[in-house]
Formats: structure tokens, C-alpha cells, sequence
């Protein structure tokens, strides 16, 4: 997965903070950070994590090797003390966080990692790119889900970001219930399953449609989809159907107003005696598209810029803060900062999603410093993914993915119906911290 | 700077097209394909090339190793005789282009592959992904720059894109004129200047502002910067200059109205004698916010979010197309797709910026065909990068981004004062086609 080492993915300032740190010895100090998010995207009303599985496997690489340790001292990011401690470094305290796959609002502790201060810290800028990055893509293509119902979601955005960005933006979609992706590191990576035919280069190669049509069924089968829009969509059915005949497996549309385009090329289609070939429709689609086309007779829909950016929200806004470290008496202390406009809660989390007798989820219960009581149906949501520096089984990989996939779309079971709405509004379930220790409930 | 092939960052269907093209033997048809954005984003004036570099780093290292043809061959991507194809492949053909750091306008022929049809196919995707992430990052890093005169930006979004994107977008950053940048792996492959002193947790992993501030100035020296609003910021700018004394570098300022806050924050300072320190403020800015505060006494601005997400334009909707190629004649036959809201200009292109007298870009010229003719003033924008298959040399590593900043700084001087201009409005110059051979001139 990671052939290179992932220490340096890490802001200069982690490394000099750990210096510090050391030099007044309180980077040895036990430490509990909490990764969350202070708000969702404007107007949405649940957030998808994502990424956790691949911050387990860059953990396991995240070490310094000698490449890493002379770059850091040629350029005198940190002193000779700082490069001894690099040098042996290696993440040896514990990992909590929600399943990767599960939503998460407001104030959700999304990760909780508890170690000395010089080992949590290191790892902040890595985790936060894959959060953020990740969750941003997953909690859009959740809404393109919904959105497309039944219809299978096809995740064709790789052209439009970054090259490893589009490999971890295939996985997100897919664990948000996309059924596929164009992007084939990702199949080879996580076993993704990638899918794709030709683009309109293909036709444009030939010396007529007709050629490049009889091309690609005579080395792909029949039961290939044939692209109908680089010349006249009409005669681009035609001649698809001619050259692959009933059999035709899709025909894809990538421009034009596809709603009353679907509708009288389905009507062709069955026309032509081709009552099994299906629509395929890719131009330029976010979840408002989708939602659009759901009255038109089409078969699945492939998506790609609104996808790997975002659709209007490329990041997901989740920030990473010690809320808890030993003083020298080896008591945990809750601390926070004070600023205003970016105020965080103090101490320990945990969290549970309150769930109704029919299984529906109607809070985010955060305890501060405890297990909030919680009731019967109530769902926890920390799992622990990292024991004493050791990776547990089963949150990485291809059955990662697989096993966020499932989580996803039991927590979206779980959601009432009007999670399902594009219209932007609030969070769909409110956040509640509950502080027994303090005797005190705050809802953010 | 890539260990590992770049092959497989690469969609499904250019592999089952080259299938195909293999098939009916069009594949071997010398091509032309080009890269080029419609439509710069939303109201900008002006874009930015960048991710050229680290495209012809890339190519390097696309091909296919026994772990990709595996793959393939197993999910049967492609058929036996395509991978064989892929066992040897290597880019052999021409590469031209706009040099990295230039500017771009809509129907500007950014990057130009020649080569058989096969080869330049599998390539589109890897060349988007670069081009369409990193360009649109230098394109709103340049309208910061622009919007911060004299003052030195500092690229700080690793934590809030991917973790290789965050790597691109400090590279483009610095391309498009940012001083420096937090992403140390940045530093490590490009050589790009890295910086940083501490967050708001190293604050509050000590029993006090003060010990915390004395932990730091120990470690790292008088000179540097002491993050000053985890409490209260005129308390914190009164310990700082307590600990540091009249040395103290910098004050970090991350919350709160920036614009009232260092003007008073500069008085104090002043009051206490601090003249020297300097303040660096980074809550949260964009262009617009960083013109907020040019009349405030601010020194650096360090910027995150907005700048890894492009600042409302995160991917720059560029495109590759096939515009001409060869027929079993042997003559070049330019083709281009008929979609009504989709069309582009056949033809391989020549791209000549017009310069008035002194030295203002009035026009980009765009030729069909062959180079237009051009006055004296004219600069040609079209550099080659490789020459059947060779890579040639200045173009990639740290060389490349110092020649792209360079190239870009000398383009930016090139426009007209508007051009600085935050609001939206239309491209800066308009983009004309000059289609000589059939007499003919187009304005897009």
C-alpha cells in the first residue's frame, strides 16, 4: 500500500513542537487528542468518516529513515536530540475512533488518540489530510446515493484531482455506496471493482462512428457501452444498435439535456427492439442532477468533478486538539482553548448515537470524561483500532473497505427520512455532551 | 520522487480503448491529443499553469511492473495481447507546452502529446489529474499573492487536502509565489523553503503560557514565532515579550478580528519596545481576506483551506482531446466532437501571447494548423519537454520550480493592472484562433 515512508506528510511545526517538547520534558506527558468537526458543511445535514482505514495503514509507515532524518537535519528542521528521538520512532500508544463507514455531526470524536504528547503530535497533519479529504468526498457521495436510489453510482472523477487524491476519493465513494469506479489503483489497492468502455477520442480515432463502434464490439463483446454522442445521438443509437444488435449492453450519454435525452433514446431503443440495453448518463452530475433524472428512464449515472471535490465542500473542516494530558502529579488534566470563534470541549470522550425503539437515531450522545448511561437501543460508536502501538484486524485493506461499506449504510438505515432531503438544513440529530462527572448537559 | 509506477493512476477505459485501437489496428495512427480548460473558473481573470513538472516526473516511471499486469490480467482489464503491449511500455513520442508557472486562458494549448494513438491514451488521466489539481491551486495562490503586495505568504493547508495533494499544492503554492510552506515532504522533493514553531497544544500541554512560551524560546531561540491567543492575546503578547524579550520574531495571531487585533497588537508591541517582531496572522484567509488586511500592520500571512481547495475552484476543468491524427493514408485529419455545449477546435495548435510596445499582454493568439505570424513583441508559449521519448532537461525536480516561480512572477507583470483585480469579470485578454490555412479568425 505505502512503499515510501509517510513521516514527512507532516507540518514543519509538529516537528518543531516535539522539540520543544522534549527540551522541557513535557512531551512525555501522557496525552488524549480528539480529532472532530465543529460543524458539517453548510446546509448538510449528516457527515460520512472516512479515511480512518487508511491512516492505520500509513501508521505502520510512518517512521523516519535515513533519507527522512538528513533531510530534517540539512535543512535544521530540528536539533541532533530531536533526530535520536525520530530515529527510533515508532507510534506505541492506543487508537479510538468511530467505524469508518458511520456518520458523524458536530462535535462527534471522530478519533481520540491517547499517547505521550511527542507521539500524537507527529501524527496530526497526517491524520487530518486523510479525514478531512476523505470524509469530504464520502459525505458527498452519500448524498449521491440517496439521491440515485436504486440506480448504481459510478465514480469516474480521477481527471478532475489530484492522482493519489482520485485513488483515495474511489475508495470513499465506494464506501459510501458507490457501486464502482474508473480509477484502477484503487482496484489494484483495495480490490475496488473499476469499470469503464471508451471516451470520445475512441470515436474521433476512426474514420467514421460506425468504425469505432464495430471496433469495440468486435474486442470487448456486444455487451459493451457504446458512447453515442460525438456526432448525432440519434444516429449514434442507430448504428450502435446495427453494429451490436440486440445484445447491446449500454449506451452512454454525455451531453445535452440528458432528461429528454434518456427519455427518446429510451424510447429508440425499445423502438429498435432493444428492450435490455441500458442508459448510461455522465455529463457533469452532483446529487441535484441525479435527483433530477430520477423521473427519466435511466440505468446509472457516472459521476466525477461534484464527486472527488466535494460538491461544493472539498474539505471537511475536522480539527485535531489535546483535550487531556498528565500534570507532573500524573493527574489528566481537561484542557481547551479559549478563543472565541474556535472553542473546543475539554477532556475524554466517548459517544454513543441514541437510538428510538424503532431503531432510528435521534441524538449524538458525548460523554465528557465518561460513558454517557445511555439507554438500551443506544449504539456505541468508539472502536479501538490501535493497542499499544499494535494495528487490530480488520479496519484496513480491501475488508476495511468492505466492512465500512456495510457500517455506512446500516448508520444511514438508522438516520429519519428527512436526512434524505438535498435541501440544505441542520444536522439531522442533535449533539448532546453530557458531563456526569460535572453534573451538567450542553447541547452544541 | 516516485517509487512506485505511475501506470495504474490511470481510468479503465483508456486501457480497454487501447484494447480496441490495438484491435482494429487504429491504435498504431500517429495522434495529436491536447490539453486545454474551456472556461477559466467562475470569474477569474486569469489562470495558471501548474502540475506540468511533475507530469514529466511521472512519465518516467509509467509503466507497466509485473504487479500492474497482474492485476490487469486477473480482473481482466485488458486481453492477453494488450499486455503484452504493456509489458513494454514506454512513452516514445513529443511533448509540448505552455512552461509551467505561465498563464493560461480559455482554448490555451496548455499541453500537446504526439505520439501514436495508443500512447498518448493511456496518459489522459495522469496528465488531467496534475494539471486540473495543481493548476487550480497556483490560480488562486496568484490572486493571493496578488492581493498581498510586498508581504510574504506561507502555505499551511497540508491538514486540510489529501496527503500527496498537500505535497502538489505546496509546490504550486510556491510556483505561484509563496514565500515558503509548512509541508515538509514538499521540502524534501522539491527542495521548497519549509517553516513552522508551534500550535495552540503545545501551549496547553504545559501547566502555563508562560512555561510553554520559556519551553519554546529554550528549544528554538529568541527569534522565534509564540503563538499568543490560546488565552487571552493581549496577556499572551505581554508574556511573549516577558520571555523573549526584545528579540521575539514574531507573534502568531489564528483567531478573533484579525484587522483590529494587529493594529492594536502592533501598538503594544511597540509600547513594550518589541519593534522588530513581527506578526503573522492565519485564521481562515483567502484572497479576500488577506486585501482585508493589507491596511493593517500585518507582516505574513499563512494560509490553509483556501488555498488547497483552489479558494472556490478546487479542480480547473481542463480537458484532453484528441484534435488531430493521422488516416491510412498517412495525412493528419483534424477531428473534434460535435456536442453543442461541449465543442472544441480541431487542429494541432501554435499559442503566441501578443505584447503591445510595452510589454502588456493584449491577446493570446492561437493557431490552427501552424504558428501565426505574430509581430516583433510576440512571445511564443509553446516550449517542447520531450523529444521521442527523451526527457529534456530544466523542467522537473527543484530546478523546475524555481524556473516555473520565475516564468509565472515575469508572466503576472506581463498582464494589465486589472488583472490584480479580486472581482469577477472576464478573462484579462481575450483568446483568439487564427486558422490561416482556411483564412479564417475566431474570437472564443
Amino acid at each position: 500500500m505505502w512503499q515510501q515512508p509517510t513521516s514527512l506528510f507532516t507540518d514543519h511545526y509538529e516537528l518543531t513542537m516535539l522539540q520543544a517538547s522534549l527540551h522541557s520534558g513535557a512531551g512525555h506527558r501522557r496525552s488524549v487528542f480528539e480529532a472532530f468537526a465543529r460543524r458539517l458543511p453548510d446546509g448538510r445535514r449528516y457527515g460520512v468518516v472516512a479515511g480512518t482505514g487508511r491512516i492505520l495503514e500509513g501508521l505502520e509507515h510512518f517512521r523516519f529513515g535515513a533519507e527522512q532524518l538528513e533531510f530534517l537535519e540539512r535543512n535544521r528542521v530540528v536539533d541532533s536530540r530531536t533526530l535520536e528521538y525520530l530515529e527510533g520512532f515508532r507510534f506505541t500508544g492506543d487508537i479510538f475512533g468511530y467505524a469508518e463507514g458511520d456518520l458523524y455531526f458536530p462535535g462527534s470524536p471522530i478519533l481520540i488518540v491517547e499517547s505521550t504528547f511527542a507521539e500524537a503530535c507527529v501524527l496530526e497533519t497526517f491524520i487530518l489530510s486523510a479525514l478531512n479529504h476523505d470524509s469530504a468526498i464520502a459525505s458527498a457521495a452519500s448524498r449521491m446515493v440517496a439521491a440515485a436510489g436504486s440506480r448504481p453510482c459510478i465514480e469516474m472523477g480521477s481527471r478532475r484531482t489530484q492522482e493519489e487524491s482520485a485513488v483515495a476519493a474511489a475508495r470513499a465513494a465506494v464506501i459510501a455506496g458507490f457501486s464502482s469506479t474508473s480509477n484502477l489503483e484503487s482496484g489494484q489497492r483495495y480490490g475496488l471493482k473499476t469499470v469503464g468502455t471508451a471516451a470520445h477520442s475512441f470515436t474521433l480515432l476512426h474514420d467514421s462512428e460506425r468504425e469505432a463502434f464495430e471496433a469495440q464490439v468486435a474486442s470487448m463483446g456486444r455487451d459493451t457501452t457504446l458512447l453515442v454522442d460525438t456526432y448525432d445521438v440519434e444516429q449514434g443509437v442507430r448504428t450502435a444498435v446495427e453494429v451490436a444488435g440486440p445484445e447491446l449492453g449500454a449506451v452512454r450519454l454525455d451531453s445535452g439535456d440528458l432528461v429528454e435525452q434518456a427519455r427518446w433514446v429510451r424510447t429508440l431503443l425499445d423502438d429498435l427492439g432493444n428492450h435490455n440495453t441500458r442508459i448510461l448518463v455522465t455529463s457533469d452530475l452532483d446529487e441535484y442532477a441525479i435527483a433530477a433524472l430520477q423521473s427519466a428512464p435511466v440505468d446509472a449515472y457516472g459521476v466525477g468533478t461534484s464527486l472527488v471535490t466535494g460538491s461544493g465542500a472539498p474539505t471537511a473542516s475536522m480539527v485535531y486538539k489535546l483535550v487531556s494530558r498528565r500534570n507532573d502529579a500524573g493527574e489528566f488534566v481537561d484542557v481547551a482553548k479559549a478563543a472565541k470563534n474556535k472553542s473546543s470541549v475539554g477532556g475524554r470522550k466517548f459517544a454513543l448515537r441514541r437510538l428510538n425503539e424503532r431503531g432510528r437515531a435521534t441524538a449524538e450522545l458525548v460523554g465528557v470524561g465518561e460513558r454517557p448511561a445511555g439507554d438500551a437501543n443506544d449504539r456505541d460508536l468508539l472502536h479501538q483500532f490501535v493497542d499499544g502501538g499494535e494495528l487490530l484486524p480488520g479496519w484496513t485493506g480491501h475488508e476495511g473497505v468492505l466492512r465500512a461499506a456495510q457500517r455506512h449504510h446500516d448508520s444511514v438505515q438508522e438516520l429519519p427520512g428527512v436526512a434524505r432531503r438535498l435541501q440544505r438544513g441542520e444536522p439531522v440529530v442533535p449533539t448532546e455532551f453530557v458531563d456526569e462527572a460535572r453534573q451538567a448537559g450542553a447541547a452544541l
